[in-house]
């Protein structure tokens, strides 16, 4: 007996260099993991709790968002058309500064029901009142890897804060939500507090993600004021002896790229962000040649303006593509990967998600092939990575549990997360401290 | 007595450098224009044949596809990951040779569904077999600006198979079917033949669609062979004493810039087809700063591999920000610009088509803007460049007529067209010309 069966389906088993593809098949779910994958017509409705029927679908590992703010979804479209320190210092700060943690709870709902819509079945997550996203995360039914945003300004109550954050959720909701510690980044968090987090993250067997090497002025201020690159600062303080992600490294020397490579540390590529505050495009390729782990992240919807993983795929291909004059380059397959086997690998789990294979945890979507932009079907991978839309997906399933079928959501109630999201910053804009919000 | 009302939406008008957001105004539709658009409520339904009601929704000027090969559906994802050079020879031309006119007819009609699904309303086409094309754009209800690709192999017949297609076509379907010539580029037709192009088309009132300055080397080769770029090239043999339509323009020099701006020629810019073969990115800023008309293309779906402009228009402004290492270049107002306004003035029809004025062509889209990915709204004209899917495209209206409403069909047979489609495809495999079509 299987708890769910999800019948007669494409599987699409990407790997870092390939993508397997099964037609017909079914997808077995005992528990929170897949039991097996095989030809469709051996097991029967009968034998399965829950029956989703897929033909004519994709169902591929659900899309892994390695580098989010959830909650910046608040400000999306907020700050358009500014520089990159106009919108930090402007726009950003100012409007984060004044977000009670009941908003942030509602804009983590909000990206939690658009990461749903659109296939994103983990989330990597870093920012402040996080208790709060967590429990967004656990009603949600999603996988959370969840990191407190710390600076340093008072670096014992920061660490205590995180280490108990990490004691009320790390493992929570059926080990859904998995907490890691969140410093900043270099050019914002001094070496000797680095120094305490990665001891820190020793002592408590966790995991770090940190945002680094965004602009090329983060590099030359790290060389003036410590003689070393952002990255090789991260080495130097100890983060680099734990699991470590990092979000962005878009300026990264070859000897970066080989500090990267040899302690196993993750990337999270942030393409569209990117593009939009015009800073730069990150040597992906080349990374991925040294073996480095380089997943896909949405960063915030103030930069983005979404949470599509699909979108940041696409780009990523054909970035890299242009940015290395080779049309050759990061072929369907590979990119496939970039959203889920590079995914799960910069996340440290490449032996739970990421994959459709026996053992691995059910995190599993289905994407329709009908429309008349994936149409006709020559080439799937191709079809996955150049036509598929967001709305494409079908039916998402995490944990094992169905979270939407047929486009409707079973954990949230989107009419009512809209509303009170609308609701709150109205009050925000009232209270003026929204007053740098562009509005039509 | 209006013959249609699109009730209390909010209208988006869009015009070069701005766009003007008006909320709860009715448009009001008699015969194939625009007749008034006014404050909701001054109107009441009964006094319109047709009542579209728009309510949360955004309505726009239909988004025009400036430069396309509609029937190139048939090979989406066929030559995936493979240089410019194998994609043309070992791919594109062996395909082409074997496709019969029944082929492009039902490839033409996956094109208009594809194109009406994505807010599509005007597709500026250039390919053989002209006729099954136009028969497919006169059945949808689109706006077709078709142009029969010419190589001058045999410049008499070939002149007269398009002076004929012309006759036949020419204003047809209510005027939403204009021919233009359609030369393929300086770099496939001899300058003669492209005098005599330049001649035929004055002589018939037509304007020309061509493709430019598509890589570096075909305007090394024009400067070693004609001693000028591509573009001077086209200025010395008389195409800009025409209408004149540029796609790509990708490789052009501020001397070449300085010459379309001169001449009144249109751009179409293809950035996702550029991007995904490696060949470079138009400087499109520049273009615009000289006043150049640049409209979005789709290009073929064996490039692209869609025929999604809202794509284009998002990559188009964020291209063009990393281009120039600007986050303030093409904001918003002017990005949406391009897919509409600067469409239109590109294919020389600025007023006509392009906003949502009184005297304009009544081609209006209503997108909804209530999906997770788009809320909450700051900014409609950023929801609509950075966050809005072709899937939101709700209600399509060309010339008068309703195209599309909630997403349904009213001129075509979606699943009888793809299932034809995949029929032929299968045919073409068999007879061992598809031997080349990349599956998985």
């Amino acid at each position: 007996m299987y708890d769910l069966l999800i019948q007669d389906v494409l599987v699409v088993d990407p790997h870092p260099e390939r993508v397997d593809i099964l037609p017909g098949h079914d997808v077995l779910v005992r528990g929170q993991q897949i039991a097996a994958v095989q030809p469709t017509g051996q097991i029967m409705p009968h034998e399965a709790g829950e029956v989703v029927r897929g033909v004519g679908m994709a169902a591929l590992p659900g899309l892994i968002n390695a580098h989010a703010h959830a909650p910046m979804v608040l400000f999306r479209g907020a700050a358009e058309d500014v520089s990159i320190d106009e919108w930090f210092n402007d726009y950003i700060w100012a409007l984060e500064t004044n977000l009670t943690p009941d908003d942030i709870y509602w804009g983590a709902l909000l990206a939690a029901v658009e990461s749903i819509e659109s296939g994103v079945t983990t989330i990597a997550d870093h920012y402040f009142a996080m208790d709060r996203v967590a429990e967004a995360i656990e009603m949600s039914g999603l996988r959370g890897y969840l990191a407190w945003t710390m600076f340093g300004q008072d670096s014992t109550a920061e660490l205590e804060r995180a280490g108990a954050f990490a004691g009320r959720w790390h493992g929570a909701a059926d080990g859904r939500i998995q907490v890691w510690l969140g410093p900043h980044a270099p050019y914002t968090c001094p070496p000797a507090f680095l120094r305490e987090v990665a001891a820190e993250a020793r002592r408590l067997g966790l995991g770090c993600h940190i945002h680094v090497a965004e602009t090329s002025q983060q590099v030359r201020t790290s060389l003036e004021q410590h003689g070393v690159t952002p990255v090789r600062l991260l080495e130097q303080v100890g983060l680099m002896e734990a699991p470590l992600l990092c979000a962005h490294a878009a300026h990264v020397t070859q000897e970066d790229i080989a500090i990267l490579a040899a302690h196993d540390v993750g990337v999270a590529h942030c393409p569209k962000t990117f593009l939009k505050l015009a800073a730069g495009i990150a040597p992906v390729t080349t990374m991925l040649q040294q073996g480095i782990a380089v997943g896909l992240g949405s960063d915030g919807a103030a930069s983005n303006n979404t949470l599509d993983i699909l979108e940041q795929l696409r780009l990523t291909a054909l970035l890299q593509k242009h940015m290395q004059s080779d049309a050759r380059i990061l072929p369907v397959g590979a990119a496939l990967a970039l959203a889920t086997t590079q995914g799960a690998r910069a996340l440290g789990q490449s032996d739970s998600l990421g994959r459709l294979a026996p053992g691995y945890l059910a995190d599993v979507i289905l994407l329709r092939l009908d429309g008349a932009h994936m149409q006709p079907l020559h080439n799937l991978a191709a079809a996955l990575v150049y036509s598929a839309r967001a709305g494409d997906v079908d039916t998402v399933i995490v944990n094992g549990r169905v979270l939407m079928r047929e486009r409707h959501l079973r954990t949230l109630d989107k009419a009512t997360i809209v509303h009170e999201v609308a609701t709150r910053l109205e009050r925000l804009k009232q209270r003026g401290h929204g007053r740098r919000i562009q509005t039509y």
